[in-house]
């Protein structure tokens, strides 16, 4: 379907460099997209991708640019001077690019960077964009779009497009503002297309417009756009003027980031990470959840310690200790991920608080009463303790329920408090979960052993 | 910005479908959205949800079945004769949303439904797509588009949108074919208006038309046209013709559900399941991992049943199995959780699998080496028992190496084998390494504490 990049290729590739073959370097570059010679860039060193940078033309550079992870970005642009990334780069990127990759560079070289583009319209724009939270509406809006007058004509628009077409890519709508620049309708070129140029486009345009505000949330936004099954939307600021347009690609970024941040969070994860980013990066990311777990586990070592001479008695106990700390935390951590990610789809329904909670019991009791049964009769076949089979059951069956619970009850709670859910998933839950199972555990066990 | 659905809001529909007010339910309908009622249908009983679709017009109806969640829809189709859903629902439908629809109805109501169908060709488009796996391209695609041929004028290419807009709801480009229906380019509608009636498509169509094949799975189209950032994408057969379209708004949710599976995989959770869903299908979807993780527990309980003369001598033993337990669990989830967002992203680069072994034995190294390190200095401060000092440090250090290599291992293996990988995160490996940690823990501390 489309290009795969082979290990073979890029040996190909580096080949090329090493030979210095500018015709077949060209030749090899206009076959690939931008996309592609973006990926292609994480595979090779600096020098080597400046070679083949310096061979392309200036709006696939461009191209280049806004599609490279962020990272290689700025090690990229570090290497170049302030003129070269202003004429070469920002110069050819749409506005909401250009933001995010000055947002990027040091201050000093981003204020260069600014001084050496020419046209002060373009260079007002982004330094407009720059204001706006990166995960807002704003952040993610680009300033290429086309307006019309609600008073135009068809054939005013299509004027307009044709003189836009150049500054504007990819244009599916024309945004409809009235005499005070606010948005008050849409209407999509195939409209154009259908109606007579004589037509009044108050006439065909959809007054109902589906518009977003500089401030709603980058997420909201997805949600939104995925919901409508929207390409792209009008961002409007706080008194209604049309400011700029999201398009569904950039949405569909957030929406892809969003997804894998919480699925990292899920597993321990502090920072977004890749396999082909350097060991330190990688060690950074994992080590913090586990000092956390390392704490747990000290806790954990003092709850048992504390009840050492029952474990010396009834050393029977110690053989499900891990078995009961592992089953509070894989409930814990289901029942968190599913709040999670009903949290962030929206797909939560009206339903309150406590009547989640009195589900979520409901849950915890089925897979408790199962769980603990199972084991309770795998006890009463191999054990010869019944102190020991009635303690592991019903520790195993409180652990669960409890677990259940408080796994859907911390993500709703952070939620309230507008702390990210995600945070309470994985390590946290299940680390907490832990402690607290393997404290009710012991305590069952001594209550019942004392009692034999 | 849009739509929010509140339980005062549920309420007040409620209160006037009892009190059958036709007129108000026909107002509030009209001012929302066909995605906004299908969220509402979610909160209501099946007879509450009827009585505000009979009053739906046919197109907003046929919306908002193709808008509801796939097992709401089931239900409410159930409910339906043959004819009604096929006047009503199918024949208003794009023909991919009417082949999902179809699909999931019982094989005798599908005929039934088919038959009903007035347009033949209509009725052969949804036969032909419920051909195609649901996971590929063909599967995602529907059959209204736009095709031109590559001989035509620009002037032609409009009138085929006029005659064709009715039909086509967004249609951002028209997709050129030979004279034996092979796609060979590709015009958007700003193409059209931009240039005159008399030009030749040929002359201003792009002829290096990115495009998918009906056999390529859904997610290798979405990764495509998330990364060339396309609003749609053509699809041919396996002879080059012109068969398709997908829209982004499907691949987005596409994108979607792919990430939720990986998360709720690596939750422990085996069927897409929401918060609003029943305690039984909830109950359902978590009791086969953690059935996975209770037999883990009990291979566990007989490793230390092994070595439980040990632990009645050492009893120091006992307080860090959970520790052990738990940090092999973490280190694992982490490290396979890594691999698996890699390989949904193809974001892996070229590296070769021994190279990431060698690159995750080298993170395992460092945030072991630094984990024992800290467990070390907290066990000299506490521990009396220089025996049980080394054999956590010792063990601790082993089992994060072990964990790290072991997590990025399987899903690598289980991708190579086309099995997918994100079914070894979560329980799968947080059960292996538990045992894995706990039998390395003990076999350690039995040879240290034996040589004391």
């Amino acid at each position: 379907m489309h290009f795969e990049l082979t290990k073979k290729f890029v040996g190909q590739v580096i080949n090329i460099i090493e030979n210095k073959d500018n015709k077949a370097a060209i030749t090899l570059m206009e076959e690939l997209h931008a996309a592609d010679i973006a990926e292609l860039y994480d595979e090779l060193d600096i020098e080597q991708a400046k070679f083949l940078y310096l061979l392309l033309d200036a709006e696939k550079a461009a191209d280049v640019i806004a599609e490279l992870e962020e990272d290689d970005r700025e090690k990229f642009l570090e290497a170049l001077p302030s003129d070269v990334i202003a004429k070469q780069f920002i110069e050819e990127m749409d506005s909401d690019d250009a933001a995010d990759v000055l947002a990027d560079l040091p201050e000093k070289k981003k204020d260069e960077v600014l001084s050496h583009i020419d046209d002060i319209e373009q260079a007002g724009d982004i330094v407009d964009l720059m204001n706006y939270d990166k995960d807002t509406a704003g952040g993610l809006m680009a300033k290429e779009f086309i307006s019309a007058n609600i008073n135009w004509t068809v054939e005013e628009c299509i004027r307009e497009v044709r003189k836009m077409s150049e500054e504007v890519d990819e244009i599916y709508f024309l945004y409809i503002i009235d005499d005070n620049d606010k948005l008050t309708g849409i209407v999509s070129i195939k409209d154009l297309i259908l109606n007579q140029g004589s037509t009044k486009i108050y006439d065909i345009c959809n007054h109902d417009v589906i518009k977003t505000n500089t401030e709603v949330s980058a997420e909201d936004v997805a949600n939104a756009m995925d919901k409508y099954d929207l390409v792209s939307m009008p961002v409007t600021d706080s008194i209604g003027r049309l400011v700029g347009r999201i398009t569904i690609d950039d949405v569909v970024d957030v929406i892809r980031e969003e997804a894998e941040k919480d699925y990292q969070l899920a597993s321990g994860i502090v920072e977004d990470i890749e396999t082909t980013d350097s060991v330190i990066i990688q060690t950074r990311a994992r080590l913090p959840w586990l000092l956390i777990g390392m704490t747990g586990g000290i806790v954990g070592a003092l709850i048992i310690g504390y009840y050492q001479n029952d474990i010396i008695k009834y050393v029977g106990l110690a053989l499900f200790l891990p078995m009961i700390a592992a089953m509070a935390g894989n409930v814990g951590v289901q029942s968190s991920a599913i709040v999670v990610q009903g949290l962030a789809s929206k797909s939560m329904g009206v339903e309150s608080i406590s009547k989640k909670l009195l589900k979520e019991l409901f849950i915890g009791l089925i897979n408790g009463i199962i769980c603990s049964a199972i084991v309770l009769v795998y006890n009463i076949i191999t054990a010869d303790s019944l102190a020991l089979t009635i303690t592991v059951s019903s520790a195993l069956f409180i652990v669960i329920v409890f677990a259940s619970v408080f796994g859907t009850f911390t993500p709703l709670i952070l939620d309230k408090f507008k702390i990210d859910p995600a945070l309470a998933t994985g390590p946290f839950i299940t680390t907490a979960n832990d402690i607290i199972g393997v404290f009710i555990y012991l305590t069952i066990g001594s209550i019942i052993f004392g009692m034999v």
